[in-house]
């Protein structure tokens, strides 16, 4: 299951390289200690709303933008379609393929 | 400041009320306690990124579709431009307003 705090973690990531920003920088000056910053962008601690919103506000980021980006990445996940039956091409291909047994 | 959790919230009531759902409907098919959830959907406590999973698949939504609606509801408010002088029409209005000190 993708989980919401990877995707945020991600588009945080994504935004801070864009702009060139060092998680030092961004870390100072959202008042986020680096460590649990740089844990938020690897998906591995939850962001409070609060600390969200000073890392955008230290991105210079609207957070509308962080979850239109986010809400993106979870539709190309979810649009994946695995499905539960071999399809028909395969199964024409896999009969006429050079491993039948012939003899 | 508008936080994340409370914009969450309100998208997680009303997709719960669109759908006709009770609190305890969801919070059973969520596995998730029914207090919680309430304090959940009026922003008072952060849904981790395992219990946001389990509401929207209780909702029967794509975590996609809420991340869009906190997006646009993050969109209204921050369009709204609250001017740092005040504008010129108010100026007159107010100047030719029936309060004027004509003695």
């Amino acid at each position: 299951m993708t989980l919401v705090r990877q995707e945020i973690g991600e588009v945080l990531r994504d935004l801070r390289q864009q702009k060139g920003y060092t998680l030092r920088q961004v870390a100072s000056r959202a008042s986020v200690a680096l460590g649990y910053l740089s844990e938020i962008e690897r998906g591995q601690k939850e962001a409070s709303s609060e600390i969200l919103g000073s890392v955008a506000y230290a991105l210079d980021v609207p957070i509308s933008k962080i979850m239109h980006l986010v809400a993106a990445r979870f539709e190309a996940v979810e649009t994946v379609v695995i499905p539960d039956t071999v399809p028909a091409e395969f199964v024409a291909n896999f009969d006429t393929g050079s491993y039948t047994n012939t003899h």
